[in-house]
Formats: structure tokens, C-alpha cells, sequence
């Protein structure tokens, strides 16, 4: 009921920004050398300022009326045409891209603080300028000159916007079953004909054109991921500058429970044998160049979740600060007034449960981010590759932690309101099914186990890993510096070390031959992961709170605190899990269930 | 899609019933001698059919248009008009109530699953019925004889229907606050003035009236919950054999986010000083009376909770059988045929983890529901006691473990579906919303945990823990001579004795003075608890599955395995979280949050 949320709090960014990552550091590169505290602040101050006053005002509107299909066409809400051209004008969409295509040369770690107000203020209206981004740095990166030419100044000005075009009916999470076909034809263009499903942004009435990126198969591809290309399929093809219909038509809308201001098509691509699309790098490499930009766009999922539980987690505060309810175990008169339900001890738990949750994930993604702006701009090759190997080695956690415990997080900020929140006039319901989404897309929470296990901590002989074991040391160290717990530094450490011990046998297991036996609890060694590295962004916080006596610095600690006795001490049983192989859904057969 | 779901499955009743539980011990009690098992599955074969054939393919349709609110008068959805006679027809409402007031004396525990397949077919429209037994039940137990003439036959008959009224807007659980008035007027009944709040089935046209079962305080009645008092009161009341309107009004409807098919509403009593109530037993004992009633109604909503979480995880298996995608780890061929997702691990475990919790609810309810047939027909005192004393220690947890557990079962169910489970063309994300409310009304999960740690198991100077220690122990060795593996029974026992230790811990700590120190961690207390009672029903199971070759003993000893070896670990941690007394939320002053 309040309209005054704040979605992040000024000092909360502000703490981690300058006083736990210190990205004032970033500046010291050549790419950033133009930028300080001053532009940074300018720049998330505007993102903060139209996330307030204007995208998080349209959102309860906009999730009850979404998008409407009529005749072929998407009709968005009223609300978001006013929006559309406010968010572009922000400069978002090519931020953090270099000044010779546009690019204010923004670090991702600072835009991903702008960024996560506007998601927390309207998912769906910064929905649309975040697939732009995405469809934009892939011309940008893969794309030869006239490719550039044609889509790219269109897509990072916010006149046209883009889509990612990946997922089949019949295929679903498996890529290596695209069977999208392009048809190569005389002119260097393919035609295109396939079915696409799950396209959000497919269609609208925002801008005067849509370009979107699609994966297809070439004629007499290779099967399998080795045979699939990218293409850019916009909606209106240029031809004789005037723009003309191509042939990419929406088939129907998906009734999503969740993100309702952005709508999810079903596309129909060729149904006429007249849709042209334009071929992005190399044929056959089109998976390699998505996966290429994967971290980034899995990161920007980790923040949709930090940013719907963030919003959820502030609702929540304010309530439990202002609803009076019950009275103090102790304190039974019941003459005595009703005390706020935030001096119940398990309303208290539930707080910082979330609090731990949202900021942990928070400092999670912002470190990743700067981790990806190092790897992208770091002084040397070595500090460059060092960067891209713990950035790789985080996406997963980072995807997946802020989806899965973003939805715990989310339904204790609406139990929290009782009654109340199980109805749609309080805000909490919706945020609940928004942040449903990010376990589903861009690869689902299994998924994530199984690159985090399968592939990210066996890359490079364990690299990525040691890299990691040195990032929690030298934040132990420095915590320890600052007065912080050793009790808590060592628990960090033990837990560390665990997590290398499991993962050399898992490792040999695979290596073996039992690839199956290695990757049975990928889901609880993601878990048991994810309690490590979300305890690691507590350290890091609890170095640059510990000793400070403030209100702002002691919900830090205890935050921390809350983190590392409850969770922490879990890991050792779910290593146990995954190393003894615990075989009981292994071998129930299918028809046992 | 599937309009084949089965909600339950046959196989598992006959098996739980017959065999875990051995239900037909119960007639050797006189108040069910009438019975067999003849009788039992004609009565679930009935509720089965009705479920299956008429409540289930009414469910999307009510849950899309919820009952409307016009001119102060709610109208129900159509299918409803029809469903609700077929549903008194089954002669539910009173099943279980004796013969000399028009029931069955069918057992709670038979009940339970004839109302467990209505449940999951279709909550809301259970619901209407679920409420009207358990208004009768009160008038029934405290009621005069001329109370029960006005309005019992009425009600077990399901010609009226009836409402629990206890929340008002300002007080929400807290029912010491309760506000509405009664003030005594000559003829013996009082009038009623105040607000009520989220009264299910407050208003609808289904029945020619509502009986509202109301707490108020009568006018000079002391403080607090000791001056509190029931009264039926009806929406038309009898005057010279015509019905006429008793000036209780419908102020408005709450938005609810499921169980869309029954009306929630804040109601007005008395607003033109002409709403009589017929006071329930004595004066200011409301709150006893609805206390004694609290473990049935309990067990209910735990119920509505295993039940949503069945239709939901079936849904799911049915899914995982039929939907191909991807590839096994081990065999990349990208030619070879898709293999449906439940060759997949993570798929596996996911549904494992659904049954697991699905049936091991359903064993835990339908235990705690023949406890309280024992307790209430026992051949003798001593027997009766210590049914009763291990119904109400089972109960906080049979109401909230299917709740929280429910939750992230049904959250697994949609997963599954991958995006199809979050759009609302497939039912997964219908019941997921139902579900929420269930660790809400009814008393909150924070109110269960405080229920059980502050009460439950320091009653009777630890007596109903004590009993629970022998059924456990009872069930271990009934299993290992079946053959079950005493590697589990040997965790059981070691897990049991965690809680006894705790518990021992934590009482002394409250007997000491320091009640918040006690009660600190109830949340953790709940959840360890509820981990070894669903182990229990586990062992329960495995002792009757145990050594036998079908599929469908498989899955039970499977299910088993999963949850001894992957929960019953974290009840040393949970313990030592609730014997520490981790201090986090404690500690953090409401403003550092």
C-alpha cells in the first residue's frame, strides 16, 4: 500500500560500491580513465530517480493489464510508451559499451546498481532495454561492419529493440535440438523458417522495429550444438530505405504468472517463405557466440532476482516496522499496547533472512560484474584471464542463488504481512511470481548445477577454483585485520576447504568414467556452493562494517553473523551428500515414482 | 493439460490405510463397529469419484472467475451452484460425527482421505464444506441443547453453511485483541457489534443461510483472551418461523491470490444496531472452546496443503514421463531420439523430493487424524489420554510441514514444467498460489513453532514427548524386523534423542525466566522437528514396503532413503542453532535492518 519504497537503499549501494568493492580501483584502467565517484553517482542517481517516480508507480498497472494481442500485433500498456522513452534516454542500453559505437564506457559494475533499481521498480519496463543490450553486444561483438551498420546504432539508441531467440517447442532447455532452418540465398542473406517459443519482446508497438537474434540451423548443418548459427532476423527488413514486412509473425501469447508488462510470444518465422535473416559471425559458431555472452546475460538474470527480492525485502521492513500486532512473549498484559510485529523474535528471523539473501546476492553480482569489467579491460593479459575465470566460476552461483533463495525470500516477505499478503491489494503476491521466472530462464536452476560441476570447477586443471580459495583467503585476511571474528574467518575457510576436497573427488570420478556418479548431486553441490560464496560476500562486507558503530554497520554484522552460523554449517553435510553419492533418486526406476 | 490427474493415487490410500496404519484396528473400538473395510472404501470410493469426475474439471474455471461481489451479495461461480449438492450428497459434513446427530461415526482418519481427493480436486470447493463441520463441530461440543436445535440439523445437513470468525483488522492473529461487542439483551441472546476480517465463506448464494461462528468480547469482560466468547451468528436469523435479515453485511472482498473459488471477506456486524448472536457454552470461554477445537481444524489445512501439494507433484510425474528433452550426460549423440526428462537426475530428484513430502504429509495426517479417533473413542481412559497427548504434539507440525514443505513442492512441480509451468495455460502455478495461504491461516508457522516449543512439548512435564519417543522406538523395531536397513532406524533413534536433549535444554532455559531465550529459535525447533516426525512416517512406510518387489514398494523404500539420509542429518545442526541460541536477530536493534 506504500508508494514509497525505496527498491535499494542510497546507503546500502553506496557501502558497497566505495567502501566494500572500492570501484574507484576500476578508474586506475585506461578504458575507465574518464570516469570517478562523480559520474558514477550522476549516473545511478537518474537510473534511481525515474525507477521512483516513474517505473515503479506504473507497475502495479501494469502487471494487472499485460500486453494485449490483437490481430497479430502486441498492444503494450499505455504506461510503458511514456516509460520506453524515458528509460532510452537514460543512455542504458549501450552504457557500459565503448565511446566509438555510442558507449558512455560505464563499468558493469556501476550499471549494475542502476540497473537493479530500474528492475526493482518495474522488471518489465527495463525488460525491454535489457534484451536490446543483449542483442546489440552480440552484433557489436560478432558481427562484421555492414552487420553493424545495418542494426546496431538502431538497437543502442533505443530505436529499434532486440530479442534472444532460442528456445524451440520441442526442445525446450536442449539447443543442440534448434531446428530452425536458414537457407542460404544470393544476395548473403539466409531465409529463414522455424517455430520459436518463450520470446519476450517478440512483438510491441514501442519502437518501429524489433531485431532478433535467432538461432538456426544452415542446410545441411552438422548435427547437433556444432551446427547451429546465429542469425539477426528483424521484424521490418530494409529494402530501398523504406522498411518492409519480414515475414516473422507471432503465433500466440503465453499467459505468464509473472513479468506481466513484457509479453512472451510463440513466433512463427517464414510462414509466407519471405523472411530474411542476416548472418552474425560464422555459420555453425552461433552457440559458441552465445555463449560468449552468457555471463553477462546470466548475471543480469541473478539481478532481476536480487532486485524482485530487494524491493519485496523493503516492502516487508516496512510493515513489520509499522503493523502492530501481539504483544512480547514476556509481556503478556494484555492492557498493554500491541508492539510492532518487528519485536517478534521469528518476524525478526524472517527480516534478516531476507536482508542476508538480498545484499549477499547483491554483493555477489556486483563483484562478478567487476570481476567482467577487469576481464574485459584488466591492465594485463594475466589479470585479465585471472578476472575471467572467477567471473565464469561465479555465473552459476550468481544466476541461480538470487532465483532460488530470491523466492524463499520473497514468500517470507509475504508471509510477513499475514493475511494481507496473500492478496493482490499488497504488492508482495506480484514480486513472488516475478521472481518465479529467473530458476526457468536462461537456463534453469539444473542447468546451472551441471555448468558449475560439469564444467566451470574442472576447467583449466582447477584454476578457477584455486583463483577462488585466494579471493577467501585474502578476504579472511583482511577481515581478520579489521577486527572481525576469527571464529568467522575460519568457518569460512573450513567450508572453502571442503568444497576443494569434494570437488577433487568428484573430479576423479568423472574423470574415470563415471560422469553420471560425478554430476548426481549437482543440485546440492550448486547449494552447498552458493552457501560458500554468498558467505563470502558477507566477509567482504563484514570487513568494511566491522568496528563501525552505527545502526547501518551493526545490521551488517549481523547479517553476516546470521549467514555464517546458520548456513555455513551446512555445507559439511551436503559435500557428504555429493561425495558418498547418496543413490536414492539415482536408482528408483521411473515407474517407482 | 492433463485432464487425467488422479489427485491421489488408489494404490497409495489402500496401502497407507490398510497396511502402514492397519486402520481397520479401529473397529474394534465400539464407536466404529459398525464399520469395515467394506464401508471405508465405499465412503473414499464416493469422495474419490466426486473429486475426480466433477470437483477437478471445475477447478480451472473457478479459480479464473472468482465469486463476485454485487449490491453486498456474493454470487458464486456457476459450476459451484452445481458441485455444492452433489458434495453435501456425499455426506460429508458430518461423517465423522456420531449417529444421534446425523453422522456416519466414520473415523477421522478414513476421512481424511476421502477429504484429501476433494482437497486436491478442487480446495475452495471443499472448503465451503470444511468450514460448515467444523461450525457445526463447535455448536455440537459447547452448544445447549437449544442452541444445537436452531441450528445444528441445519448445518450437518448442509443447508446452511458456516464461517469460523475470528480475525479483525486490527489484531490479525493476535485474538487477545479481539474488539467486536457483545452486549446482552433480554430474550437471551446478545447483540453484536465490530469488524471481522478474511472470513471464508463469509457471504455466497449457495445456501439459504450462514451461521457465523464469532468471537467477541461481552460488554465489562475482562482484558485479553480470558474475555473472550463464541457466538453463532447468523446471517438471517428465525423470527415467527421466517428467516429475517440479522444485520451482519459484507464491507468487502479481499483479492485473494488462490483458492480464487471461495469468497474472503470483511464482514460488519451490527451497523444498524440489529445483529443478534446466540452465545456458544459459557461466557469468556471462546478461546478454550476454539482452542479445543484447534487440532481438527488444524489438521485440516495441513491437509488442504498435502492434498494441493499431490495433484500438483502427479501433474509433475506425468509431465516428466511424457515431455522429451535432452540427452543423457554420458551419450551426446545429437542424432540419437530426446529422452523424456525423467531419465534426467536433477528431474528425478526433484519429483523424489515430492513424494517424499506428499506422502510422508499424508502418513503424518492420517496418523495424527487416528489419534484423535483414539483419543476420542479409546476403550479406556489411559488410552484416550495418550492418543490425545500425542494429537496435539503432532499437530503444529501436521499443520505447518505441509505448508512450508507444500510450498517448495509445488515451486519443484512448476519447475519441472520448466516456462509451460510459469504460464497459466498448464494448472502447476494455480496451486502454488494456493498454497501459500496455508502457512497463514489458521495460525501462522511462527504461531505453530511458539504452539510447540512454548507448549507442546513442555506439557505434561515432557509426557507427550516421551510417548512420541516410544512410537518412534515402537516404529524402528517393527521395521528392522521387517528387514529395513538399521542404518536408518539407527539415524531415527539418534535424531529422536537430538530433540529429547534439546528440548531438555530449552525448557530449563524458559523454566529459568529467560522465555525469549527459550523461544528464539522455534522457527529451527519446528523445522528439526518436523524432519524426524516425517522420518517417522517414513519408517512407518518402510516397514510396510520393506522386502517386497513391485514398483511401487520400490518408490516407497526409495522415498524413504531420500528423506533419512538427506534430512535427517540437519537435525544436529538445527539443534545446535536452538541449544546456542545463534543471536543474530535477537541482537539487531529494528532499525539496523
Amino acid at each position: 500500500m506504500t508508494t514509497t519504497n525505496p527498491l535499494l537503499r542510497e546507503a546500502d549501494v553506496d557501502f558497497l560500491l566505495y567502501e566494500v568493492l572500492e570501484v574507484e580501483r576500476l578508474c586506475a584502467l585506461p578504458a575507465f580513465a574518464e570516469h570517478g565517484r562523480d559520474t558514477f553517482d550522476l549516473f545511478i542517481r537518474e537510473a534511481r530517480r525515474l525507477a521512483r517516480d516513474v517505473l515503479f508507480p506504473a507497475y502495479r498497472a501494469m502487471d494487472e493489464a499485460p500486453p494485449k494481442l490483437e490481430e497479430g500485433s502486441v498492444r503494450v500498456h499505455a504506461k510503458m510508451r511514456d516509460i520506453y522513452p524515458q528509460l532510452v534516454a537514460l543512455g542504458l542500453i549501450a552504457a557500459t559499451r565503448p565511446a566509438d559505437v555510442g558507449g558512455q564506457q560505464m563499468p558493469l559494475c556501476v550499471a549494475t546498481f542502476a540497473n537493479a533499481y530500474l528492475m526493482a521498480g518495474n522488471l518489465s519496463a527495463f525488460g525491454y532495454l535489457g534484451l536490446t543490450t543483449g542483442a546489440g553486444h552480440l552484433i557489436e561483438a560478432f558481427g562484421d561492419p555492414a552487420l553493424k551498420e545495418l542494426f546496431l546504432p538502431a538497437l543502442y539508441e533505443g530505436r529499434w529493440t532486440g530479442t534472444m531467440a532460442l528456445t524451440e517447442p520441442h526442445a525446450g532447455s536442449s539447443l543442440a535440438d534448434v531446428s530452425t532452418v536458414a537457407t542460404p540465398s544470393e544476395d548473403g542473406t539466409y531465409r529463414i523458417r522455424g517455430a520459436k517459443i518463450f520470446i519476450s519482446g517478440g512483438d510491441h508497438d514501442l519502437t518501429e522495429n524489433i531485431v532478433h537474434m535467432t538461432l538456426a540451423r544452415v542446410e545441411g548443418a552438422p548435427a547437433g550444438i556444432k551446427g547451429v548459427s546465429l542469425f539477426a532476423v528483424p521484424k521490418f527488413r530494409l529494402e530501398r530505405g523504406a522498411l518492409v514486412d519480414n515475414d516473422v509473425a507471432v503465433a500466440g501469447a503465453i499467459h505468464k504468472i509473472g513479468w506481466r508488462g513484457l509479453p512472451s510470444l510463440a513466433m512463427a518465422y517464414g510462414d509466407r517463405g519471405d523472411c530474411r535473416g542476416w548472418l552474425v559471425g560464422k555459420e555453425h559458431r552461433g552457440i559458441s557466440y552465445m555463449f560468449q555472452m552468457m555471463n553477462e546475460a546470466r548475471l543480469m538474470v541473478g539481478l532481476n532476482g536480487v532486485a524482485t527480492a530487494s524491493v519485496a525485502y523493503l516492502e516487508s521492513l516496512d510493515y513489520a516496522r509499522t503493523r502492530p500486532q501481539g504483544r512480547a512473549a514476556a509481556a503478556r498484559d494484555p492492557l498493554s499496547p500491541q508492539v510492532p510485529i518487528i519485536e517478534h523474535a521469528d518476524v525478526r528471523r524472517m527480516l534478516l533472512r531476507q536482508k542476508a539473501i538480498v545484499e549477499g546476492g547483491l554483493t555477489l553480482i556486483a563483484r562478478a560484474a567487476m570481476f567482467a569489467d577487469v576481464a574485459a579491460h584488466g591492465a594485463d593479459a594475466e589479470e585479465r584471464a585471472r578476472a575471467q575465470h572467477l567471473l565464469d566460476l561465479l555465473t552459476p552461483v550468481a544466476k541461480s542463488f538470487p532465483a532460488e533463495k530470491g523466492f524463499e525470500s520473497n514468500a517470507l516477505a509475504l508471509q510477513i504481512h499475514g493475511g494481507y499478503g496473500y492478496s493482490s491489494e499488497y504488492l508482495v503476491e506480484a514480486w513472488l511470481r516475478d521472481q518465479k521466472l529467473n530458476s526457468i530462464h536462461e537456463g534453469t536452476t539444473g542447468i546451472q548445477s551441471l555448468d558449475l560441476l560439469g564444467r566451470k570447477v574442472v576447467a583449466a586443471q582447477g584454476l578457477p577454483l584455486r583463483l577462488f580459495r585466494d579471493e577467501v583467503e585474502a578476504s579472511c585476511v583482511r577481515a581478520e585485520e579489521a577486527g572481525v571474528d576469527r571464529a568467522w574467518s575460519e568457518a569460512l575457510r573450513i567450508a572453502a576447504d571442503r568444497i576443494a576436497e569434494a570437488t577433487m573427488t568428484l573430479g576423479a570420478r568423472g574423470l574415470s568414467g563415471d560422469v553420471d556418479g560425478m554430476l548426481l548431486h549437482s543440485a546440492d553441490y550448486l547449494e552447498m556452493f552458493s552457501i560458500v560464496v554468498i558467505a563470502w560476500a558477507w566477509m567482504l562486507q563484514a570487513r568494511a562494517a566491522s568496528g563501525r558503530d552505527t545502526d547501518f554497520h551493526r545490521g551488517k554484522m549481523a547479517a553476516a553473523q546470521y549467514w555464517i552460523t546458520t548456513e555455513l554449517p551446512r555445507v559439511a553435510h551436503l559435500a557428504k551428500l555429493c561425495v558418498d553419492g547418496e543413490d536414492s533418486y539415482a536408482r528408483v526406476p521411473p515407474d517407482a515414482f
